[in-house]
């Protein structure tokens, strides 16, 4: 029966993807093929993988649906590997673990993360992928009902939920390589293919052999760098910062009754206030979710250059410019007095309140928590059977610094 | 004096951009680095370079501004080149080419080609091209006069126009190696870096060393390759058919008074009939024009899903979710008895006109002119002095049939 | 049993190679692997895949060895393309045309075609590899025996020995990706992984889908362009013509007795004239011949910069110090004036008679014969079922010229 | 004068060579070309980069030659970096720096550092350097006695030397990603555009900016990576102890009066004892040394199968054909009783006394250094100013763990 379906995809449906990535990739079967289709997966070609970084670095403007692709791509790999090391994985665990990578980003909300608590407030983008997952599933007669399972960590294997998440998943490895490629910034770029190379399982863990710690020092240095150097990089993060000020106002506006050009996804978001409880008993709000991407924040912001509120207009007006906020990153916080007199000066030029300035300030405290010992381990597989985690296994690496959580103060301000 | 304002960008200005195509690209001067500070500059990095080819190749999301300074980037190298074999270019006509290469594409319409004849009636990018050049002109003080000159081929230095604009430019040069690399189709790939170091001058002309006349070639067969395989493929054929209806019904429909939700700047568009006329005499156009890019279309013609006009609606739907047109490519044209049969179907089944239901069809004859003999040439410089072109050098290239205009027959339909 | 055989190779031993142009390789089988540990297998490590152009593009020292291993590993991707088309390949095929296109160069000379006709007398290397591989089929009790079949064309499924030698085989789609890789002339790249792709089967004949044809024509063009571009760059030509003036001289001095400096394997095709009739008849022959590499050349002809033959010294200085021939390529022969005069020369400048002096010179007609029309067609599918040869196919390529036999005249002579 | 003989390179003499690593390298100067030409120079390109990683990573067949180019291409980009930051670097300055980096490894033995200790005894392939460079100086009547100064880091601006050699230098930038390219070990890659657009020069020492840190990090876990990954990978390191065995027992026959076959070179170097206070008195030393390569072990090696001590043909054979030492690495030496056996048993088999079994073991403890606080520093420069060691600036890496000599035993033993 899932022999004749998998014809199926041979016979009649495109079954190939080029990558610039990985080379071509093959889709599995008429079942992942069906799930590519469905309007939530096709959605994730609209919103970037890298959210703004691409005002820094120009070539990252691949989409969530290539990392998707290329993520089920590894999964699949990782799979032939575990199989061949003699641990079963049967063709139904295989179909449900590749559905579930290949679904596993749906949830996000335009940008990425880069407005995961701006339009919502309080829910997680896993929690959307689920509810999106739930949706396609009851429209697939239960097809997914599996990949649920892992994704939601409840299957008692635990190796396939670990493959999907955790400290060496294929998601990281599919999007580090990936961001390094379309980023140019090449020392990022990451031993994929060897690290899948020597995973196995041990007590239903995934496991790395020995000899590939190198490859996962490598890794997790080059996870850090691409944090510093590419996804915190301070100009994108005043990005980051400018546009979650744009949406902060949109929505106060919005909650006095303020009219704005938006498309209605969008409108439902700023009109609404959406918590996870709402998201959860109102179908309206997973449709409006459903229809909203980059394109809608990018096109509104430019009408709203013309806005009366002063403050929407100047922030929008700067963002469609890339006229973007300058930004210190000092150890400690900024003073209250350089903050009073930013304030002071931005009320003054553009006659609005203290209060209205605050919009074109922002203070952040970055941390950056790479390795959690609470978390998930990496561990490493000794040829005599003992298992430690990298944190004991690496004699370079000090993992109490990696682990330990590093805090930066940045300051965004308007120039 | 020149020296001094390249002092200055060396000195305050992020002059370093990461290109994952030519590595890390400098920028030249401040002079140019003000041009990509300009809101027109920035607005082509929200037009993506390969129109729609992204729904057929995930990765080639790359955008016009990328490739624009990737072609700087190259002018800049072939400046070089043809400064060492004794030719003089002075630093006011370098400055002149790197500023024209820079904002050659500016008047991109959004995706590219794809809508270049749907949103105005009988323009061509270029045109827009330099009437935004002057606008930046007036703003700078005539900073870009000999870039406008040079661009518009009134300069009397014919060779430098040639770099930006002739059968072995820049344009050409940067666009192949990066759609090659964006979409993963690496045999599309050029030798750009070898191509340029062959480049000289003679009688005010381009020419290429002889020894180079394989690499030419290659290039000739690489730029085909290019347009079928991918620029032409079947699939990002049909939905630029499909948007291309899109964009006739919405304007069908606003020209009968039907409200439509777009962005003021889209609006513009489709409200008005906007001629070259039209465009040159007022002010407005050009200001609508430099607010538009693909955002305003993705974001509108998801709402347009919900419209009451049954066309617009399901061609909305389609698109958004990626149900292409399915294409038919023939080399005779689709008889009338299969057009008048689909188009009952259609009237049918959506309750529409049989005017009505044309929208879900397109026919269209594709003619690839790759070289034109009345265009530009390239000529082959012999180590004898004597020049010959192309056509004539090359024992292996059938050039008649290069540029003879092979035309297939194109039936997009619903599906 | 061949499960079991396949599961020892996963178990026992080292079974993936990392290739820079394919990424990992992975050795199918136990058998293979045994392949790959003989000795005239490993002999190839020492044999450089493109003879002396790497005094030309430092970059292409890759060896046969590795050549052989990509061939094999897409030859593997091949198999798994025709089958997925529904054509049968058994377990027992598969492994015998892997095991063909491993050993399908180990007959190859030092520096491969470089030396093809100089240590021996009429006999091609492809015969040569026979020999061995029936060498190595004696000592494995029969296990080559189809695979030796499938090679010399014998075996009742023609479309196997097609992959292995062909206009299209997997030999020369990984040379070309190979050597551009190395030698750095990256746009002598082709689509290797499309190409296999499209490959399909009829009436036992390997055949590519038509849409591939864009990429069946980059290919042909691509090879064009390594063929003049490196192959037959005019340092690397001067190069080889040296090497063979000196193998040439020195196998004169030992046909009258005089004493050379050679490993004795070297020695043996020195001083014995072996024709293809003895190669047949001493076992010794093949015993010598598997000894020999690049590096008993190498090493023996800076010892001779010693030899008190003028002749074989001062080429034998040049050639280590790379002072190569000098070379003129021309559309006519050379004229007797010229090479009179050169003798001349020499004679005087060394003291050496004017026989002697025609050392120092070597006249060539380089005729490439790329894609000859009585040889093996490539042959394109069209989706009705007819198979046309990219000769009538293609409406570019001038295939006439490409078939025919282009001359120039090469005249290299010491400087 | 300088721009003259600069011209008469343009003109004249091919200035630009491919690499497959960085693209095309120009050639800086005719000076620089000449360089090249000399036999010494010519001679790196017979001596293998990476010695005998070849047989674990069949890609790595570059050699020293293409390594110095390269060092040479990164040496400039540091040069012009370092200038556009304000400080001076004179054109003979330069000349000199690029110089001496060309010619920085010419001393090197065949297999580089494989037989550093084997052929010679108590001498660095550093002071063979300078003695070649000083052989080279008299015959250019000291054209390179700027460039001597710096190399040996005599030359009052001390920056210039950190740049051919130190923590941070050109020759580890080029060779991590040379190696990492031919290896095809892709995550050993390092950003070197960056590190080097980030150079700049305190105190006459060189700094990087602190925003470089992250890549400064990446490089050193890359190299460690590289380290044992490939460097010391257990089967490399098997196969060069088998060298040093074959040499040392070939050079106690050699002294014991055993005739063996050698081209003169190398027999120069079985047959006396090279130490340091005779390299430096015989002229004829320096002569044999520049006629040596990797040719002249492996050809000799093959005849050496034939040879009548058992010791020699056992280790030749082995080597010859891949054969290698099986080796085991441990945190505390192999025991008395394993060696014991193994030569008892080695003794029985062969035939052979246990003095002669010896050599078919190895034991060695492997420490690797990579970071030395007593060496050069990797200096940190902060905006304020300020400037600290990386040791101190990371908070990741443990520098005292990465300082810390990590020693392993491995003991490498015959089949």
């Amino acid at each position: 029966m899932q022999a004749q379906i998998k014809n199926a995809a041979v016979q009649n449906k495109r079954k190939i993807v080029n990558d610039p990535v990985w080379g071509f990739i093959n889709i599995p079967t008429a079942f992942h093929y069906d799930l590519m289709q469905h309007p939530y997966f096709q959605r994730l070609n609209r919103i970037k993988q890298m959210g703004l970084a691409y005002l820094v670095y120009p070539g990252a403007q691949h989409t969530r649906l290539q990392h998707s692709l290329g993520a089920m791509f590894l999964t699949n790999e990782a799979v032939k590997q575990i199989r061949s090391q003699g641990h079963e994985i049967t063709e139904e665990e295989a179909d449900a673990v590749l559905a579930a990578i290949l679904l596993h980003d749906i949830g996000h909300a335009p940008f990425s993360h880069t407005l995961e608590n701006a339009l919502t407030t309080g829910i997680r983008h896993e929690e959307i992928s689920i509810m999106m997952m739930r949706q396609i599933n009851r429209e697939m007669g239960g097809r997914l009902d599996l990949a649920l399972q892992i994704f939601q960590n409840q299957y008692h294997k635990k190796f396939l939920h670990q493959l999907l998440s955790g400290q060496l998943d294929m998601d990281r490895l599919d999007y580090l390589s990936r961001d390094s490629f379309f980023s140019g910034v090449i020392e990022g770029n990451i031993g994929s293919a060897r690290i899948i190379k020597m995973l196995d399982v041990r007590n239903d863990n995934l496991v790395v052999e020995a000899k590939g710690i190198y490859s996962i020092e490598q890794f997790l240095i080059a996870r850090r760098l691409m944090y510093w150097q590419v996804y915190l990089h301070k100009t994108a993060f005043a990005a980051e910062k400018m546009l979650n000020k744009i949406v902060a106002r949109a929505k106060e506006l919005a909650a006095n009754g303020v009219e704005l050009f938006a498309s209605p996804a969008l409108r439902f978001f700023l009109y609404n206030n959406v918590t996870k409880n709402r998201i959860e008993n109102a179908p309206e709000v997973l449709r409006n979710y459903a229809m909203l991407d980059d394109s809608d924040l990018i096109s509104a912001i430019k009408v709203w250059i013309s806005h009366p509120d002063t403050v929407l207009s100047v922030l929008s007006k700067c963002f469609t410019d890339r006229q973007l906020f300058k930004i210190k990153i000092t150890e400690t916080p900024i003073s209250e007095e350089q903050i009073e007199s930013d304030l002071q000066r931005y009320s003054q030029k553009y006659n609005i309140s203290k209060d209205e300035a605050r919009y074109f300030i922002s203070e952040d405290i970055v941390s950056s928590d790479f390795y959690r010992a609470e978390d998930e381990n990496i561990n490493i597989l000794y040829n005599d059977g003992c298992i430690r985690d990298i944190c004991e296994a690496s004699d370079l690496l000090d993992m109490s610094a990696l682990s330990k959580t590093v805090e930066k103060h940045y300051y965004c301000y308007l120039r």
